[in-house]
């Protein structure tokens, strides 16, 4: 009973990212759900990220939390569009909330647009929004075992970004582990090793993201 | 609709804690259920937590995880008793599945039970398990506007410990910060700064917990 009322959120959920899809399609813009744990540094690579590419590509922002508008904030300061959604409580976007937040952004004026998930490392691999491409972050110092405890993200990403390398030499992380086991999940996962602190390795992201 | 399965469900898994609950009641168990988001250090905090009461207090473990076992296998490695839970996909332990651990645990032989939930920052603070009182750990590295980003976790915890201080000097993270906002939604909260990987701020921890 349980496993069958899931299954319709998720069939329901579908139908309203593939509207999502369809809507953002038309208007020639390309979508990228960006997931990862809570503290990560989905806004700081997407700080990084407008910094790097504004003058060349209109881009719009959906931030979403369970409460607050900080990370919206910060998107606003840089001068890009931003709609906040708080799913009061939720632990993931769905294709409903952004539908909404879809009508709140200028979708005339962008034409790449972020979608930052709740920090989650579970549940927000399992709901599409209706994005093109789905990219995760994960910080060194949640340790080199997440990728095989945490596999659907992993599974379901185009990309991965490594963060905060700079705190490498302090920790006793494994970076080849990460990379080999996330690998292991997931042949096709394109890897990139940043640190939003200090910029290093943004170039090789912002270079992948004009292929895509 | 889907607010009437939730509380149903919430509801449900309320009755089957209350039964864990008196079990471990029955059984003279204190019961602890350890929260954070993934990679704060919950399982370093139980190796450190283990080493300290070891010989004084007999201790059991429940780990829950996604898929895998490793974090059970550092527990084991302590000769501590062990039961390992995969959620198989679920993004936070509740009390059905915690019964069916009790059934492996050796309980006439303990008398502290920690229940490790899985790693992440919101689902497992709605779900009772029959714990006597929940706990949660937040690294440094995951960044100091955490309290008020994910408030439920906070407001349920009877005690922080915020982890990996080691860290702090190469990081912007305002302690001050951290501990204002989760004191602001949560004013009894006990709170503890430590790292596990040096071992400062053990010995509070530990003294705290001999308290309860």
């Amino acid at each position: 009973m349980k496993i069958k009322v899931v299954k319709r959120l998720l069939e329901a959920n579908d139908r309203v990212a593939e509207e999502n899809r369809r809507l953002l399609k038309e208007k020639g813009i390309f979508t990228i759900n960006l997931m990862s744990g809570p503290g990560a540094g989905k806004t700081s690579v997407l700080v990084r990220t407008i910094e790097a590419l504004k003058d060349r590509v209109p881009i719009g922002v959906i931030e979403g939390d369970i409460t607050g508008t900080d990370d919206a904030a910060r998107i606003d300061a840089l001068g890009v569009p931003v709609v906040q959604i708080n799913t009061e409580g939720a632990c993931h976007l769905d294709a409903g909330m952004v539908r909404e937040a879809l009508d709140e952004i200028p979708l005339e004026s962008i034409s790449l647009l972020f979608i930052e998930n709740v920090g989650n490392l579970v549940c927000p691999a399992e709901f599409n929004v209706g994005e093109d491409v789905k990219i995760m972050v994960l910080s060194v110092t949640e340790g080199d075992d997440k990728p095989l405890k945490y596999p659907l993200m992993f599974r379901e990403s185009d990309a991965l970004i490594i963060n905060k390398t700079d705190l490498l030499p302090h920790t006793d992380v494994d970076m080849e582990k990460i990379r080999d086991n996330a690998l292991s999940l997931n042949p096709g996962l394109k890897i990139f090793e940043v640190s939003c602190r200090t910029g290093s390795g943004i170039p090789a992201w912002t270079a992948y993201l004009s292929t895509l």
